[in-house]
């Protein structure tokens, strides 16, 4: 058990009941302190903490990292790269001088130091917490691809005959990842209505959401070489909700035969802080039974689910927000290190800061459907709001706010928000 | 015109005859010379010439550009960032210097100038150009889709519905894009063969190549900003060859419904010289009709394609190499321009350095198919070597071998070999 995780420590800051961030999560995040340039920083509580501050002050001299300057980039790549040992060390020298009976930081005697150590959540900008150079996203929710399947392809053949096989997974688009907080256009592009003989333009009539969650590699390794599934633990630091922004109309008359394209990439929201697998210890799970048996390379064994529960809330324009999916993502088919080890079997390479979406995240009730897709049964079942209105899929300037955390009984570890507002395609004049 | 495409200037570096590299070329690339670090060059000849010599003695100076680092850097991203209209005024700059009548850098009195500005080709090694945020590959000749759909699907039904209307493409790996000369190991994975119910593990038993061309973008744009097929000129910095190395069998059991993903992502293999659009200017030539229509965001007239001729050669080891495909870059159904207006069209954003792979470049004549795959005729039709034997699919330790270049009655521009041999799978213990 990681030091940090001890369900004893409390901290001299302050922390709300039930919020996502009390001791035991010290996250890693980047924030711009308003004027000031974008800094590592953790949090506990409502109090971002600048680790640049903290560096420069000498509390991490001792760790045995060999260049500081990680704790000044405007990402977290470099931080990332120092390895699960490294940042462990650095999570519990976190824990150790953020801890109630420790003053070390309280009392440090200079004004500079006091002055600008702690920000107020709501006094800093969250911005993206590393530079993803790949993108992966998979599709592991056993009730997810069997809805998809019954609705475009019937009951008898809703999973295809690969699924119990492989972690299923194809290239996502890097660039247009973005931190909660950004909002996005309705994306315009081509789509083939029902009964229509030729393609039309024009804005997405059919924008969802997915629910997913993320995990960032902590590794780089040379091409030809593999992340064994035994291995995997240690080449992955930490998890982000992430919100895949899906145009269903566009994906559907692009994506035979080569995936999904434009239907996707024109924006992927993540939670801003990284929640590192050292906190989320404690609330590893076992995973489904996986049968037919996987091969040898994607065997595993014990724990190697989590249990986060996960809620979706939808919040219109002037209206209030309403939860419309509460789902968990211990419900994956696949896990983080088997989707990890099937994407470097053959030799791929990966990086640290490379990102894997977990496809969306649905659980085996209606109300645990990851997408609008799934809760509306592709449009057939309108989701009621408590405003009155109803929705099959997104309308303009709805928002949706993701949330994620794990819990018992002595603690929450939480995600803090996902949140995106859709607003209207712009409305430039081509076509 | 530009001015540095003038067919009338010779250089004073020695030009052989059939050279890829003539003063009316002036690619650009990254190069180590023995025992230095990467740095930007460009080529002539067989000379290669660092730019970063010519900047520290100040012929750069007056072109207006702010932070003459980009001369330095260790990979192209900085420089093309600077915008075509500049890294054009460079281009032309090294025409002039290096022509016949001007002596400036001939008699330029520094030892260190002449000891270190110019490397025969072979004592330099050949970088990766630039950083590549991300990477897409298209599916845009239509006599490759036309007959990959005939092998698998019939000739009824040879091109998907939407092939017509979409340059359809898909997200891949960037972090395994190599440099000319990287060997690739044979690539482990699943596969379902014929017959079986269950899929095996192991080396890949259908390697193939895939004969493409690839461009580079030079802008940034922002998330929700599109480039516009008029635009879409001014966005590409220039061309590589590209081999797009494929798995058939473990891309068969695993891409549907969410397309390629291990049977692509092993490694692909880029020529080391980027030339730019401004080299190729006097090969464009008009495309194929388009018919139906295209919608408007992807009409175009005029000469949109280019006419580069390209040839790949498989040398079988201890072997001489045979040329067994000669295909046209001419051949493309939607050009470089419809592609990054339809990639941006739904507001995806756009990096410096990215890749846009065109897809398999197939001719109408057998002896023009771009991969084994076609050339076999999915293993049906054996290719005869001149050694005696034959291929469906690549054999350990064949060396791939692809040649691009575009002539008129001139010159000849040319982007020198892309080279990749394919080592046997890698003999570890697992499965």
């Amino acid at each position: 058990m990681t030091t940090a995780n001890n369900k004893e420590y409390r901290s001299w800051i302050e922390v709300p009941a039930n919020s996502d961030f009390p001791i035991q999560n010290i996250p890693f995040g980047i924030a711009s302190p308003q004027g000031k340039s974008p800094r590592p920083v953790t949090r506990i509580g409502d109090k971002v903490i600048d680790l640049s501050v903290l560096a420069d002050f000498g509390f991490f001299d001792d760790l045995e990292i060999d260049d500081l300057s990680v704790f000044y980039n405007s990402n977290l790549n470099g931080f990332i790269e120092l390895g699960n040992k490294t940042t462990s060390k650095v999570r519990n020298r976190l824990s150790e001088i953020f801890r109630k009976e420790n003053t070390q930081v309280q009392n440090l005697n200079s004004q500079e130091f006091q002055d600008t150590l702690l920000y107020n959540i709501d006094e800093v900008k969250m911005e993206m917490p590393v530079f993803v150079g790949d993108y992966t996203d998979f599709y592991s929710s056993i009730e997810h691809a069997t809805n998809v399947g019954k609705m475009f392809r019937g009951n008898d053949n809703a999973l295809m005959p690969n699924w119990k096989h492989i972690p299923v997974g194809y290239h996502g688009r890097s660039s247009s990842i973005v931190v909660s907080g950004t909002d996005i256009h309705r994306p315009k592009g081509q789509t083939l209505p029902a009964g229509a003989v030729k393609p039309l333009f024009g804005p997405s009539e059919r924008m969802d959401y997915e629910l997913e969650m993320a995990f960032i590699t902590s590794k780089n390794t040379k091409l030809g070489e593999t992340v064994t599934i035994e291995n995997a633990r240690d080449a992955i630091f930490g998890l982000v909700l992430f919100n895949d922004l899906s145009a269903r109309d566009i994906q559907k008359w692009e994506y035979v035969p080569l995936g999904p394209f434009l239907g996707k990439n024109f924006g992927s929201v993540i939670s801003p802080w990284i929640v590192t697998l050292d906190a989320l210890e404690p609330f590893f799970v076992e995973g489904p039974e996986q049968f037919p048996e996987v091969l040898p390379y994607l065997k595993q064994s014990g724990k190697n689910n989590i249990d986060i529960k996960l809620q979706v809330s939808l919040q219109a324009e002037n209206s209030k927000e309403d939860v419309i999916c509460n789902s968990n993502f211990k419900y994956m088919y696949w896990s983080n290190y088997q989707q990890l080890a099937h994407q470097t079997v053959n030799g791929c390479n990966i990086n640290v800061g490379d990102m894997y979406g977990s496809g969306t995240i649905s659980g085996p009730t209606p109300d645990s459907f990851g997408s609008l897709l799934e809760l509306s049964w592709n449009g057939t079942k309108p989701v009621k709001l408590s405003d009155g209105n109803t929705r099959t899929f997104l309308n303009d300037n709805d928002t949706i706010i993701m949330r994620g955390w794990a819990e018992n009984e002595d603690y929450r570890i939480g995600f803090g928000e996902c949140v995106t507002k859709l607003l209207p395609a712009k409305n430039d004049d081509r076509n």
